[in-house]
Parts: structure tokens; C-alpha cells; sequence
């Protein structure tokens, strides 16, 4: 680290604009000035807290990592005097949160074991006793209750009125089991050989940002559960701790997987796609469905608010489009990607390359097309476009259009997924593996244990269901054990056409 | 305007019959004695007020202008004394009334920033600033409070048990999209030419009457936030201000439509047409779906209670129907328009003629063989025939039965569009542009503003939607991103006929 | 009358077992042990009250007139003293009833304007004006409130679970209609030719048993309303008020039906028949779908409970079904009776014969066979057998399978109809009238006038109905004005057997 | 029994440990070390009492018979003194259960009359008088409000989200019923032949473990009943009772069946097959559903609970499974119970075997093909696989896929009939008789009064639905009296394949 004096607030305090912004991030300067333009979140993020403390909110939303990661060392100013006078903040309406940001390591954004759940408050939430929870849906309950309410706002939020997010779940579910019996079912195995890989199981913790809002070891507890339970974790571009550290937390022999956002400055991409091979990540999950982000509104209701009030009345930004996180983080997105860069990304990395938010079989035609080693079903659980069929569906479908592509592509799956034998059901239906999303986030209330104890619950509730079902072995799940007939008639029939309408608008004649 | 003298309240009570009837408006003595039988609102809602003021109500429903526009200017008698000592109205019980009559610029129909809710009185509410909302369901959700019990009941009410009401929002939100993805959307147009005029949006406003109940301004904020955002009025024939005055507030070269309910008296529609034409008016939208009024219960219910009450047990008028706001207007109404109407309205007025309320592919077919420029699907956002089918059905039966009629038709739709997402669907499926009606009247709860706020929504929501569906043109939308698996069996397949049913009445026979 | 002396209850107080059974009504005494088999209510009904005073339970369940109509002469023992110093009646705790059975008049089942809902008692409720009623469910929830609570479950209830009496009305609704426009309809017709008499409506008074409990007047007022508005009434033989007088209730030239239900001992129904010949009835409607009562579990909750407090412990009736008015009401009802009895009826009448119930195709077929000349597709408003099919399915089920029917029967259908638009849409599928029954059973809170104003509802929902459709005269409603693509899956397609299923019974074979 | 002599609780409180493990039941001290490994709850379950006083418990979950049967005499060790100084617990907290535990015979699981409601507890419960009950549902109601909140949930439970569960009913209730009209119905006959025995219904009591939970004389109270009203008694294997008990506490000529689930140890299953023969039983339900106990997380949430609370935050079990009642009564299950197992217990029982579980029409036809005599429909109450498809469906299948086995075995069926229609509906659709078993579980908390009191109603609603549907005898009923077009899309059209999806997973190749 470079030679650096020290400092007091006071003499933070001027440098508070564009032309020459520091901040302090645990007692620290950094000068920001140049990373403004580049910061994922924007520059706008970093501004509201220009020549002040931005401890609190920093460690929200990144791992102590990614400032050193980011920023050149020249950029460190100095250290802010220890026992100065000057009351450490500029205002004093923030004082009680200052004491806060001076512990980083102590203050988490979930709450202590009682807490106020924020929907009702008269009774203190008390949390409970890891081993009392048996489902995915109790790690949820938890999750409402104990995560701030921007965390569950951002995690649990999908796109508008929620339509798709409701499918994904309740469609599975209308997909009833022919269980046989009288099968000799004493020994059973999960075990699944994903994209090259083994796997303990068929399923695998799918990429989801901002796990450190969760718990203070964020990516890291997920990265160490995965490792000790032996299933893979795909790792979001947008994790809240730097990549490599996330590596270094799993075991040596351990897989990951990479999601990636392609950044709009492709050299970024090309320099983070580097940086996976060479960490040994296995595969690039690279996010087709959303060029820009879905409107996902519980989450962007808080930023709304926050917006409201703090103008009182005065103009306001013309941005009718609200401003969570979500949006704030898909800032640098890519909005160009197009099929022909599947093969850039291929050549980059030297990995397998996985498209994910795949939601059609034209697409999937495509995929296998232009060369992409596999599909993942994904209607970024709900939270890209409102109104997409539900993903299972989209698998049903590949089997009516595109059957010959399951021999082509791997084939992953999304979106809904909270029951051992939700995740049969896509086995069943051919696909490779299945990704669990959110209540992986939500398991991180417990840290490491939780993503362990969840991991264990769907591992029990996959072989029970197989049990059940007569089979004993994953790679025997198939079609003819489902009863699919309640939804049959919500699959489509013809890739890019209209079963009867041949109408075809001006563009396109 | 011509002489007059002063007169006090007392010289007016004795005019309080049919035979001779005076109301004060702001401080105005009129004769309205021969204008009785004209009133659209028909005589008996006048002779509640004769020889009395009148101003309270009035202001509720017409604008300042119409007054002049609907007397002649002999039917003025003269002004009230100022300063009379006369107690200003007829009853002690209506004194607080009457004080806020005598300020009619200042009182207006819609609540101050801190109301009462209708259906919840235990909080005051408090009215969101404008900035925190984020989609159409937020501005119900204000207007829902913040109205008068009686405008809240006229704009939100609708046929009966809401059967179609309901089923306009489900049915769309039934259709499923199929995203396409990889295409490059950086750049994103939502620009349409409709009824040959340029509009920012292939959505407009659709036609809704008595705006002024939601806000002073009524249509005129309509006309200025339309014209700021580039999009379409189509103005109400029951609108409370003066078509003219309407189009005045406008930009000068802003695209007005205008819908028009058929006079019994013909020659009162053709004064209309003609004055339309003049005011640069660029389409008539001839209202086909209601010769009579339907059936909305709770606008009636308030009026019949309102009956009720003043009666307390005496004789009743023998009318069963209810006599809320939507019949009372109705009241003019041609109920014996025909076919062969459209080529006479397409004289007088030299306009293009839409015909709005089709809802069969039957009658699809007649407006083509008929000669009109367009149909508008809808069902009066279920305010006619309760049951009645969907609009969205109706678009999907033409595709089935008459599939040439978009080639030979502007093909409009409304009913029940909320979401960006929603106006893609249809716009997929072959129409023009896509009718908003009542988010439009509850934005008015905040003005121009409220209006430029909702456009704006409405648009970054369409274009949201686009670029997760992968095209970057409105004109490339296509039934192919749909998938209308769940709703298909809903659709009629035959035009005037049933499926499966031979028997034909005797009177078809 | 036959001469009697006068009694003290103290008299009459040993006359209470099977051998002697003396009952005091309205301070008269009557022998009824030898009618005590004969009571259509059962025995026993009657021995609750041997030797003691019956008046207010006599008067809740019937008319005065039906008591001398059913006694001879001699059995009228005498009156009671009427300044007797015995207490009247034999238990302390009877003595506030007591009060209100000495002057029967007065007293009636329905409480005052002021009463406690049944279900919640928080508030007392204010009994609405009649006037501020605008549909028939508005008359539902006044009866909800102002019965009382047996009368309530008696009318209200549906057999077990209430499938049938949901579905009844849940698949009316989701027909859509498909509304035809700009023809003229300024004049409207809804006047009907029903079983060979002139009605002013398609729709009539469904049978219904017990009005008094609703109203004193009971059927009288039922008559005396049909007969001011023109429609025809169908009378229960559960009525509360002897034929006779509800006959002379109303018009000169009005038209009644009678509701039949065969009597065990034939010989009673032919008597019957002959009178209502003899009175003008022009038509039986002969009840086929309840040879045994359904199981009403409302009605019967309350017996239940009845039972159960009486007992306290004690050894209770081996009966486990129940013992609601419905059954005690049926015990007299033949479980015989058979298709050949139908030219029995026709012959002792001389009158047009209807079969009330008929709930398949194949009973349709059977019924022209066996000379019937109409059906009335009812399912005794789901109050007879739990799943069964609702009656609207069985309409569209004649289309598909005998259509025939349609030129040989007149065909009537009840069940769930509380619209106008659901009374258009039956008679557009080919019925001939549409009964409404609960509706004018809870109409009757308001005696006549409710009769009345729900009629005038009806036919201003039906004929606003017809409007919107582009009709002028009920005889032009046409399949085609209907979309029933929503329940065209749920009409059977064969008569007597299943679509699928081969299998046979034992019994068929 | 063997010598023994007076013991202290002290006396006891040393043999805590696997090595030697005494408990005290009901004052007689039993040495169970050797019976540790082959107690079918496990020995962990009686290890947590070693050393101490178990009467509670074991009253709760066993008979007292039960003991004495599965303990060798010689393992008696003596009596605890009756007069005893020493406190008779080992620790001060359990001393008010203790004082329960010393007269067993008056304590049970089952609470008072006023009793607390487990989910509500404002106002004390009045259990209602059993007369008062009028259907199935009263039953469950009653349970709900009066069980242990351990003994509700183990009845209630059903396997994760209840979609099985809730789908068992809700399917039966969208088949529709399609009456036949003027039949003679005076005399109607239940009355049917099952596995070659007489009964005198179609339905029976389906096998359920624990009755005890529910009253003091468990299964005893259902044999008895079960007797008294003619109807078949299947025997749980897991019943509280002995069987040779249960048999006796019947009638001499009382049909009873045998659910058997297989052991592990399998000369212990064809001890008890040669024992239910030698004791007359007819037939032997083995079941084939449950190789591994289903997730029932009511059942097993109680549980965890108490894992929870006891550990407190010291390392708990890494059993993530739940151990509810469910789980731990299987836990002797044979997991390797095959097609080829059917003969051997035919041999060993000499009895007709019938298949409770079978969940397809493809191991319907397994069954006829191995010997089987018939099947019973079933997927455990919901208890097992949830998301199987419902019973009713099954039943569809097999005519649709293999008829012929009608004609080859018997079919029984349960999951969700609760109403005497509803067994209507299976046996017209070829059920042989229909089995019920929450209900009957229920209806034990009146003990042997309730069984007859359910038993009553249901063939009451039996005899009902017939007449109404117009047939006089069981075996009349057919397919053509039903209209199942509303379920028909979710009947499996082939055995074993899926009907549009040709892909196979590798292990099938």
C-alpha cells in the first residue's frame, strides 16, 4: 500500500464532487475521482456520499476485497486520525449509523436473533434454531423476517406483477408423479455428472448477486457449504466479494461455475473471462435475458421512496422507471450481445459456455446453432420480463419442436425449484441439472451451516421422492413417471410462428 | 352578455317549477326553463336545484364554459346582491355547502393532500408524492382515496358483477410471452403511425366522460400531458369541458380523436361533427356498444341511495334501474343507430369513422362491408354487457374467422391495459395502437403531472418489454412471441353461428 | 263450525300421547290424534306439542286456513277460556313466547326493521328501503340479515358440500356473450308464450315451499306480485297458504302453475289434482328429482342441534341423517313413482304435464317417449343431489345428444339464474322460460313489493341485456349471440354410457 | 410371569445405557436391553427413557398388551414399591406427568370436554355432542379442536405441500353426477361382496396406524363398531393394539384384513402372516407405497421442535429429515421388497393379497401378472409421494390404458372420500368398495359410539346419492351415471411412456 498520511473528516470533507470525490471506507481515504465513470452501480451511488463515510453502505454491498481490487494504490490517501475530536460524521442525524460503520466486522445487515419482522411489528421476531428448520420454504420465513427490508425487497422481488414468478412454481407443481412400486430401493444415488464435472447432486446452487446483504461472509459461506457438500456453485458476476476470494474459500478439487453479465466495455470482460480460467472455474454462464433489467417492483418501491422523500416536493429525476438495485447494477450491461459473440466468449475463456435465460426453442436452436455447449432454461426467476412462460414449460417445449437439441446441449433449468421432487420432475423431463436460487440467498441467515443444512434437505427430499417413484438411481428418472396431462395444452407446438394466426406485422413481410 | 339587473336568492326561490325554472351558478341568475328538455342529464336533475344554487354541483360536472355555450345569452337574468343579508341559500342544512359554492375556482370534487379513505375512515390517508409511483395500480390505489365517493364510484364502476371487467385483465394476463433472445436492443422505438397521424406510442388515451370530477382541470390536463408526450386524446363526447376548449389546450400540432355518442336529435350531431372538423379533430370514434347505458350497480347504488333517503318511505319514482351517473348521461342517446349511419357520419364530418365497441368478428366483417376506417375491440372496460367477451378474444377470433380484416381495418383495442407488457401483447397480435382509459382518469389525481408521469411509465414499460422479447422496433411485435396456449379454447371459431348448436329460435327461422 | 264448550289449558293438558293428542291454536282446541299419520311433517312433529299450546310454531310453518282445510268439523273441541287464572302455558320458561302466540297476528317470523344479523351481532342491522335495492342479491343479503335463522337455513341451504349450488351459478357466468351492434333496439319485447299462456317475461316464479316463513303473507303475496306484473307463478305443494286462497290471491286471468309432488297415498294427489283443475291451474310441474330429500346440512344443523341440546346425554333417535324441515317436509313424498305415472297425472288433471328435475339427455328422451309435454332441467337448486351436473350443462347436453327434444317439449330451466343476462342466456340456448326461485323467496321480506320490485329488476336487466346484443324481441335470442368455448369440454357427449369407459356392472350385464 | 421382587426408582436409575437398559411402565420394571435393536420406533426412542419411568409415553403409543407379547417373561425384573419415600420421577419437572402416569388407565391423550384449541385459545372448546354431528367433516373439526397437537398432526399430516392430499378431494368433487329421474327408489340395498366376504357396504375402514392417539381403546373401539355395523375393519400393522386383541374386541363372525408392511427381518413378517391367518383374518393388505416413509412436516415439524429446543445450540443430529412419528415408525420397513415377494406372502398367509398403493396402470397390470388378487388404489392419504396423482385418476387410467384387469383382480381405492357420494363415484367407475380412513380416525374421539355414529352417516348419504341417481342396488351403479369431462384431460393415456415426449435418459438405452 502506498505512503499515506493521516487525515480528519474535516479534511475529507471538500473533496465532495465530481471534479474530485474521496470517501472513507473504514477509516480509510480513497480518492474515487477516476473510478466515478466505471463504477458498476454508477457514479451517481458514489456521489451521495462523496467527502463523507461510506463504510455502512459499502459493506452492504462489497466484500472488503473488491476496494483494493478495484482501485490502483496510488488512489489510497491516508488514514483518518484515530481519536480525533471532530465528531466522526458530517451530519449529525447520522451519528447512531457512524458507530455502526466503525465496527465493520461486527455490524451485519441481517439482524440479531430477535428482530422485528418488517411487515408486522408487535411481537419481536425470535429466529429459530437451525435444526428446526425442514424446508426451503422455512429458510424463506427466516429470510422475511430477519433480512433488512432492502435485502428482501432485492431478493425476494420479481418483474412487476409477478405472473412469471408465480408459474414457475405453480406449473411444476401441476405436473403430478406415476409413481411404481415394488422396486428394490435400498441404496440410492444422486450423484450427476454436470457439464463435465461430478456432482454429489443434480442440482446446483444457481447465481444470485449480493449474497454479502445477506450475511457478512456472503459468496464465501456459499462457496464453503458447496465445497463440503460437494455440489457446484455458479458464481455471480455480481457478488459481493471479489471472485478470486470466493475461489480460495471452497475446497482445492471443488467446481464453480462463472454467470457472467458482459460488460458494454468488452476489455473488462475479456479480463474477468481471463481471470475465471485461470482461477479454474469450469464453466461461463453467460445471462441472455436481460439486456437491460426487468422492473422489478418491491425493489424499486424502496429506491422510489427514498427518491420521494428526499426531494420533498422539488424536481425530480425524470427517471420514471424507478431505481433499485436491480437496475443500479445492470448499469454496464451489454445491450448489443448478440449470437456471433458466443464464440468470442468461447475463444476467451477456453471454457464450456452455457447460455442462460434461454426461454424458447428457437433459441435453443439457435444455441446449438452458433455453437454454445449448453442451455439454461431461465426467466431470471421471475425478475426479467413479466408474462414469459415459466420455465418448465420452455423444457416441455424443447421436447415438441427441438427434441434432437437434448443431444446436442447440455440442458440446465431455473425457476422454482424448493422440493426435492420439483427438481425430479426436470430430471425426469431430460434436463441435465437444476439450478436453486433464492433459497440459497435465504440459507445464508445462517452463514455456511444454513447453505449446508439446506443442501442436505433437498438432497434427502430428491431421494425420498425417488424412493417413492421406484427408481434408484438419477440417471433413470424419465418422462413416463410424470403425468404432465393438466398442462399439456400450455405447450407450445411451432418455434417462431403462431399455432393459427398468419398475420405477420409490416416488419417482418 | 346582456343587461341585467341584481337580484337576491329571494327572487329566484319562486322560480322553482318546470314552468318557470332559474338555478344560480356562481353568483349568476339563468333561465334554464326552455333548456330543460335538452339537458343531457335530463330535466328532473335540474329541477333539484330550481330556484336555488346550483353552483356546488354544477362545478362537479361542467365547466365554467359550457354554461355560456349551451344559453343563450338572454337566458341570463342577472347577479346575485354581494353582500346581501339574505342567507345565501334556501336551508339552514346546506350552509356549509353553500360556503364552499361561493368559491367554485378554489373547491374542487378531489380531496386535499390528507383524506379520509371511503372504505376505511380509522387513518387519514396520506397522498403519495407523485415521484414514488411506479406503475398504473399505484395511481387507482391514490385515486381510490383520494376521489369523492361518487367519482370514485362513476370511473371504477362496471357492469353488474364486474364478470368482463374482470376477465379483460386475467384473460391478457393468460398470454404468455416467448423471449427472444441475443439480438442487440441498445436502441429501442416505440413510434406508430396511427389513423395515418405520428404518434411517440402506439397506445393512447382512451375515451373516458366527466374527467373534472377527478380534478379541476379535467380534460384540459388530459390535452397537456398528452401533448407533451406526444401520444393521442381521444377526446369523450361527455367530456366536462368544451371540445373546444380541450383542443385549444393542446399543442397546435397535437392529434386529437374525438369519440362521439349519436344525438337522438341528429342534427345536434352533425352541429358536433362539424365543429370537430373545424377544431382540426383527426378521427371520429363512433360509440356502437351502448344505445343503452349497462348496468354498473355501484354508481347506481349511490344514487339509489341517495333516493332512497330523500324519500324516507314516501311514493318512489317506479324507475328499478338505479339512475346512477353513467344512465343519466346516457339519457341522450340514439338508440336506433344502424349500419347505413356510418357513411352519413363519414359525410358530415369528412373524417375517418372508427367504430368503437365492435366485439364480435361478425360485426368485424360489417364494418368492413360498411366502410368504416376502423373498429375499436372493446367492451366499454366492462361497463356495457356484463359478460361480454373479452376485447383481447375479440382481437384473437378475427385471426380465426376474419382474418382479412387486417388488411382492410384500423384495428384499436381496449380494456383492461395496464402495463407496457400488456400493450405489447396486443400490439403482437395484429392491433394498431391500444386504448388506456381509466389509469388515464385516475393519473388526473395529480394534474398534467400525473398524466406525463403515467405516459411515462407506460412507455419505459413497452420498451422494457421489447428488448427482453428481442426486437428493437414496435413494428417487428409478431404473434410468434406469444404463446396463447392457456386462453386458445376461448376463442370462437365461427362468426355468427355456434359450434355445436343446430336449434335456431323461431324468429331466425 | 261444530258447537264446543269453552276449556282451560288444564284441560286440554292430558290429551298428549298417540291415543288422545289434543293442540291448542290460536286459542282453539283441536282433536288431531286421527290425523296425527297423516301429517305431512310426521307424527311426531305434532306430538311435541300434544296437550299443549302450538300456535307459534302452527303459525310459522302455516297459514290458518290450512288447519280447517285439513281437520273435520268435529274434531274442533272448543276455546279457550280466555281470562283464565292458569298460566296458559304448561312450563315457566314458554312464558315470553307464550305472549307473542296469543296474538298471532301480530307476531311473525320476520324480525323488525331493527334486528341482529344472525352471524354477527355487533351492530344491530338497519333493514334497508326497498327502493335502494337494485338487484337480487341485494334482496340475499336483506333476507341474510332479517330472517330468522331456521328460515334462513331453509332457504338457503343445498345439499352437502354445495358443489352443485356453486357450479349451479359459477358455470352460467363463465358463458361470455358476443354483443351484436348498431341495429335499432329503441323498442325492446320480452314477452313470452310459456306452456300455451301469455307471460310479460320469459322468466317465472320457481316453486319454492314455506313462503310465510318469510313473510305472513307468504304465497298470497307471491300471487298477488306475479299477478301485477304479469308473470306466471308455480306454486308449491309445500306451500304455506291453501291452494285455494293463493289462487283467488291473485287476478282474474293470472296464470298458476302447481308444483307436484306425488303422495304416497295417490289417492291424496288425485284430490289435489281435481282441485287445481278446478281453481284454473294450467299446469303441473310434476318434482322427479327428489324422491328422497337431499341432505341439507344447513337446514339440518339446526334440527341437530335441536336434537342434541333436548337429549343432554340421553339415549337420542338412531336416525344419523338428520332431521332438517326438508326431510320432515318430504315424509310423505312417493318414492315410486315411475315413468309410466305420467299419463296417470295427465289423465286425472287434464292438464299439460311437466317433469321438474329432468338432469340428463336420456330422462329428456324419456320424457317425449312417455308423452310429457315439457321438462324443467333442474337440480332443485342444488338441493337435492351434491354433484350434480349444474342445469346449464344439461341444456348444452341436449344439443349434443337429442336435439330433437327441443321441437317436442317445452323446456324450463332453473338454478342459480339471478340476472337478466343469465335468464338471456338460457333462453338463447333454446329454453322456453327460466325460473327464479330463492330470489323471490328473499323478495318476500318486503311482502308484495319486494315481489314486485324484484320482477321490474329482472325485466330491466333482461331487456337492457337484449339491447346490448343487438335483440329487439326475446324470441330473436340465438345460440350465436354465445360464446361457451369455457365449458364446451363439461357437456357429455353420449347418453347412457360414459365416453370412454367400456367397463359394465354385474348388474347391466 | 416370572419372580420377581420390590424395587426402587433409585434401583432403576442406573441401567441408563445401551448396555443396560431397565424402564419403568406402569409400576412393573422391564429389563428391554436385548429389545433395544428390534423396536420398530428404534432404539434411540427408548433410550431417552433408560433408567426411568416411560408409562406416558408408552400409554400414548402402545396397549398395555402390547409388552408382554413382545417381551420374553424373563425380562419382568419386579415391581417399583408402591409406597415408595423417593420422589417417583428422576427430575423435579416432570412431576405433574408423573402423577398422570399412575393411573393410566384414566389418563389419555385425548383432553376432557372443555378442552383448548391447539391454534386458537381465547375461548375453551365445547366438545359438541356426537348427535350434533351430521357428516365427516363435523368429525375432523372435532379432532382438530380435541387432539394432542402430536396426535392431530400425525392424523392430519400429509406428505410437504398437501398437493396430493388436497388434489384427492378436489378431484372427486369435479366429477359430476348425472341423475336418472322416476325410478322406483323405496327400497335400496349397500350391501356388497368384498374379497369374498359379505359386507354390508362398499366401503370400509382403511387401514391406519395408532388409533390409541385418539382414545384409550383405539383399535379395539374400531373393531368393535366396525362389527356392530357389518362393515370390514382393515388392521393397521402398526396398530396400538395387539391383533390378536383387536380381533377378539370384535363379533365372532366379523370380517377383518390385515395392512401389512413387510420387515426387514422377514421371518418376523411371516410370524405375523401365520398369526393373522390362525386368528381368521380374510385378507392381507400389503403395502407397497412406502419403502421410505413420505415427508410430513407437520408430523415431523413437532419434532424438530423438540430436537431443537433440547440441543439448544450444542451440535444436534445431522439427520435433516425430520423424525416425526411417521418416519420413526418405518424405520423396520423392508426398502427391498420386490414384485417376486407377492407369492412368497401369498404362501406364507395362505390368504388373498391385495397391493395397497398401486399408483399406475402399469403396475396394475404387474400386479395381475405376479399373482396379486387384487389392488387398492392409493397413494397413502397424500402421505407419501406428494404431487401422485389422485386415486380417482388412477382409476380413470386403467380404464383407459388396461381395462381388462377389472375383470382379473379387485380394486380398492381411498384418498379423500369423505361422503357417501364420493364412494358413489368410484364404485360406478368400477371400484370393488372404498376404503376410509381419516374419517374413522376421527370419529374414535366418541370411541366405539363415534365409529357407528360415521358409519351411519355415510351409509345414509350412500343410500341417498343412489336413490337420487335413480338406481336400487349397489351393483347397478355405472359409468354412464357420471359426467367426468372436467377431469378427463388429466387421465393418462399410456402405461409406461410419456405420450409426446421420446426421450429417453441414458440409463434406459
Amino acid at each position: 500500500m502506498a505512503t499515506s498520511s493521516s487525515l480528519s473528516l474535516e479534511d475529507v470533507k471538500t473533496h465532495n464532487s465530481p471534479d474530485s470525490c474521496w470517501v472513507v471506507i473504514s477509516n480509510q481515504v480513497w480518492n474515487v475521482t477516476d473510478f466515478l465513470p466505471s463504477h458498476p452501480g454508477g457514479a451517481e451511488a458514489i456521489l451521495k456520499y462523496a467527502g463523507r463515510d461510506a463504510t455502512q453502505i459499502y459493506n452492504e454491498l462489497h466484500a472488503p476485497g473488491m476496494l483494493e481490487e478495484a482501485l490502483a494504490h496510488d488512489k489510497f490517501i491516508g488514514d483518518i486520525l484515530p481519536s480525533s475530536d471532530v465528531p466522526p460524521k458530517a451530519t449529525i442525524e447520522e451519528a447512531s449509523a457512524a458507530e455502526n460503520s466503525l465496527q465493520p466486522q461486527i455490524q451485519t445487515p441481517i439482524k440479531a436473533e430477535a428482530v422485528q419482522t418488517p411487515s408486522q411489528s408487535l411481537l419481536p421476531y425470535e429466529k429459530p434454531h437451525l435444526h428446526s428448520l425442514i424446508s426451503a420454504a422455512d429458510f424463506q420465513e427466516v429470510a422475511r423476517h430477519t433480512l433488512t427490508p432492502k435485502a428482501w425487497a432485492f431478493y425476494s422481488s420479481a418483474a412487476t406483477d409477478l405472473v412469471t414468478y408465480g408459474m414457475n412454481k405453480s406449473i411444476i407443481r401441476r405436473i403430478m408423479f406415476r409413481p411404481r412400486v415394488l422396486r428394490d430401493v435400498k441404496t440410492v444415488s444422486i450423484k450427476r455428472k454436470v457439464l463435465g464435472c461430478e456432482s454429489s447432486t443434480p442440482f446446483f446452487i444457481s447465481p444470485a448477486a449480493m449474497a454479502r446483504m445477506a450475511h457478512p461472509d456472503g459468496e464465501l459461506a456459499l462457496a464453503r457449504g458447496a465445497g463440503d457438500e460437494g455440489i457446484v456453485h455458479c458464481i455471480s458476476s455480481n457478488a459481493s466479494y471479489p471472485l478470486s476470494s470466493i475461489v480460495k474459500a471452497g475446497n482445492a478439487d471443488q467446481t464453480f461455475w462463472l454467470q457472467l453479465y458482459v460488460n458494454s466495455d468488452r476489455g473488462k470482460t475479456e479480463e474477468l473471462l481471463r481471470k475465471a480460467a485461470a482461477l479454474g472455474i469450469k464453466g461461463i454462464f453467460v445471462t441472455v435475458d436481460a439486456p437491460v433489467p426487468g422492473k422489478r417492483e418491491a425493489d424499486e418501491r424502496i429506491a422510489a421512496e427514498n427518491v420521494a422523500s428526499a426531494i420533498s416536493g422539488a424536481v425530480a429525476s425524470n427517471d420514471k422507471k424507478g431505481g433499485g438495485m436491480g437496475r443500479l447494477m445492470a448499469a454496464y450491461v451489454e445491450k448489443s450481445l448478440i449470437w456471433e459473440d458466443i464464440s468470442w466468449i468461447k475463444k476467451v475463456s477456453g471454457l464450456p459456455v452455457v447460455l442462460k435465460g434461454v426461454q424458447s426453442a428457437a433459441d435453443a436452436m439457435m444455441a446449438a446453432r452458433f455453437g454454445a455447449d449448453g442451455i439454461f432454461l431461465s426467466n431470471h426467476g421471475g425478475r426479467s420480463l413479466d408474462g414469459a412462460q415459466p420455465s418448465i414449460l420452455v423444457l416441455l417445449e424443447l421436447h415438441r419442436i427441438c427434441p434432437d437439441v437434448f443431444d446436442k446441449l447440455h440442458i440446465y433449468i431455473d425457476g422454482g425449484f424448493e422440493r426435492g421432487s420439483d427438481i425430479l420432475k426436470a430430471i425426469a423431463l431430460g434436463a441435465t441439472a437444476v439450478g436453486v436460487g433464492r433459497p440459497y440467498l435465504y440459507s445464508l441467515t445462517y452463514g455456511k451451516e444454513g447453505v449446508e443444512h439446506l443442501t442436505q434437505i433437498l438432497k434427502d427430499e430428491l431421494e425420498t421422492s425417488m424412493r417413492l417413484c421406484g427408481i434408484t438411481d438419477i440417471s433413470q428418472a424419465h418422462p413416463g413417471l410424470l403425468n404432465t396431462s393438466d398442462i399439456d395444452h400450455m405447450v407450445s407446438t411451432s418455434a417462431d410462428e403462431h399455432p393459427y394466426i398468419r398475420w405477420k406485422p409490416k416488419a417482418m413481410l
